[in-house]
């Protein structure tokens, strides 16, 4: 077998066989393919695609390229929830422990996030005492005994992934569908799920910035599922506004044990229990999204997904009196308010720049080395469609450092990221379709 | 400027500008930029195509990346000739001395060949005597003193070339016409060529197999003329089978001085004339085409060609006189005749296939360090549309080697370049249409 036939082949439009997808893949990992032969490969991809076959044997050898999770020592079907990124996406605090109530184990390695915010794992360490450094023993056994685990991601996982983003990245090759779909399915395969829901986010704020886009990706990754005999669902939801007010990391934190103890904002919550709700149809603990439904309603309002918060806090050393005692949370020295320019009405915020502002007050990382401030972070008070008065507080920044300078550059990142219209504006959509196997239902 | 934003516009299908064409050029030859984002690039322009001012400007800035040739001291405008290749392409030692004959200096280098057959300069080097190493001011002087010199090529011509070449063809992207079009005329005008005309082959022999695909090359490669002002025309030429009967390097000059001394193949003496008369126009020695073969054909029938052939050799160290005794030239210790195996009609001579027992026989290099056999080669007795008989002598093979072993592999494989049929077979055009700035004509 040649690479430079393989290449030949994609570029003509032809479908790849598995054992070419595997010499491929297998040999860019061990360097006997050079970067040169990928980076042309992944751009007659980008041009000519790739079936669902394809798409799912490339997403195969690249979870064989590494390590897997074994999680078949956990008995019942284990489901994991991946959102495709946006900004102030606390939905994993949320969903996990209501999920973990309702008899569905959840085993989550996270990575530690580039960008606006620190990644799941980051968010957790904002809880005073929470370790994510776990043995692989520890995890199975913590998800055997309280139905969670959320731990940090080590060992060699999907190093195939890794290196052909990296190629990706450099050589205009990152937007394809079939390669984005693999990259996200290999890792959740790797990870040891055996259902997977997906939330694909769609809009301003988001990687895919029309629905039709979104729902292509997202049946693509369906595909994938059903290709390997892991079922998969997909969510499409809105990110022309961030999804909840909070933006930071002890900010994220606190929104999700408000909405666990049903005191969060109204689209925060009904996303996390549709996700939720998924998740236990998927898992086999409902027999109807209904049923599901009505159950995560009862495991948010009884407290019984709070005290998953709490129990899964403490086992994993953390101090779960910030559920009750939320000031125990890391807290910013200075809030500085932001009033709404003019009167009117929301028409838009830029979840994109409220990330990078987020980013550039502390809360996330622009390269590996930085640290995260956990404390700090941006707060909105107003979303798309609300009417605001001229002077109103539209949104607050925690910040731990006060030169002038910065704060007024700040706020005037985080006015200039909302814009405002004389006339009633529409509140928008919150999830716009959810894509089986079955095909596309918009909602 | 970032190498992946080029990249990243050029997969959008946008045109890139000068400034974007030589960074990346540039940045390739001196390291700066990496194979995989060239090769990634690549395969995007095999995708969305190149302008005719892109292409222009990516010939330029290749011609740019290494040593050219300033003919500016030589008097007169400067016509080259290329052929897109073919097998038992004798035209160069043909056109030359024809159109120095005619008073335009031919200042030819030539590079050694990779394949069927020798290069140029290896054919010329089966004149005894005959020294294609020349300093850059031997080479001008002689060129000032009799019209026409061909050396070897010297210096460090075109290294993007060489470089992008090597790497599109493991990473499936040779095929692409802006990349091969720029590819041959960077060398044309690198080696300082005023004007240009093209022989573009095309049918089984060729690298372009249609007729269509072989015009729209052509067409670029008049196109790159045009913009860079220096006119080019292209003649679209048959390889449906060879062009003239001799493979081999010696073979092919004796086949040369049987053409210039008026006693050649019909096909290859009118082709030489119709490639020579266009040079004449291009290099303002004729003001038509028409009186321009009528020169072409006198000089041919006078003996002025031969005659400028036989001073040629004598001032680059050659035996002249194998011009009239052509016994001088390397003789082949073995003939072997290759019989018809059937009463018919030839219906097609496979020149590919024959160009590579041509090879195998050691008339051509299949790796840079080979040492070719000047001696050897076929001389073929056939053209398609002749009548044969079985047992009649179809072609013979000039050897070396007398192995019965070999001898049979040899004269099967020329056998089987031959595909018969019992009725009546039209015979091949030879030139299908001419290309210049002002359009296509078909002939």
């Amino acid at each position: 077998m040649r690479t430079v036939d393989i290449i030949h082949k994609k570029r003509n439009g032809e479908a790849l066989s598995r054992e070419e997808i595997d010499f491929l893949i297998a040999g860019y990992v061990q360097g006997d393919i050079p970067d040169y032969q990928v980076s042309a490969w992944a751009m007659a991809v980008y041009f000519q695609g790739m079936s669902a076959r394809e798409t799912a044997d490339l997403t195969m050898a690249m979870t064989r390229s590494g390590d897997q999770v074994d999680l078949s020592g956990i008995p019942g079907l284990k489901v994991d929830k991946h959102s495709t990124g946006g900004v102030g996406d606390t939905t994993t605090l949320i969903v996990a422990p209501l999920v973990a109530a309702a008899g569905v184990p959840v085993a989550k390695m996270s990575g530690r996030g580039l960008g606006h915010t620190g990644g799941t794992v980051d968010k957790l360490e904002a809880i005073p005492g929470f370790a994510v450094e776990r043995t692989k023993e520890q995890f199975l056994q913590q998800v055997r005994d309280i139905g969670l685990a959320v731990v940090g991601q080590s060992g060699n996982m999907t190093p195939a992934d890794k290196k052909l983003y990296g190629l990706r990245d450099v050589t205009a090759t990152v937007d394809s569908v079939p390669l984005i779909a693999s990259s996200i399915m290999s890792k959740k395969i790797a990870s040891g799920a055996d259902r997977i829901v997906l939330d694909v986010k769609t809009g301003r704020g988001a990687f895919m910035k029309t629905l039709d886009d979104s729902i292509v990706l997202a049946q693509a990754m369906v595909d994938i599922g059903t290709e390997i005999g892991r079922d998969t669902l997909a969510v499409i939801t809105n990110m022309d506004e961030p999804l909840g007010p909070s933006i930071g990391n002890a900010l994220e934190v606190l929104e999700a044990i408000e909405t666990l103890r049903g005191e969060g904002p109204a689209e925060l919550t009904e996303l996390c229990l549709v996700l939720a709700a998924h998740m236990i149809v998927l898992g086999g603990q409902a027999s109807s999204f209904a049923e599901a439904k009505d159950t995560v309603e009862r495991l948010l309002h009884s407290g019984a997904a709070l005290e998953k918060l709490r129990q899964f806090i403490a086992v994993q050393g953390g101090d779960a009196a910030v559920v009750d005692e939320p000031q125990r949370l890391p807290q910013a020295a200075y809030r500085v308010a932001v009033p709404a320019p003019q009167d009117g009405y929301v028409a838009r915020i830029d979840a994109e720049s409220l990330g990078v502002t987020a980013m550039m007050l502390g809360a996330g990382r622009a390269t590996k080395e930085d640290r995260i401030d956990l404390a700090v972070g941006i707060k909105l008070f107003k979303r798309v469609g609300d009417r605001v008065k001229a002077g109103e507080p539209i949104a607050e920044l925690y910040m731990n450092r006060s030169e002038p300078e910065e704060t007024r550059r700040m706020s005037e990142r985080t006015v200039s990221a909302f814009a405002f219209s004389e006339a009633p504006v529409d509140r928008l959509k919150l999830i716009y379709a959810v894509v089986t196997k079955d095909g596309v239902r918009y909602l």
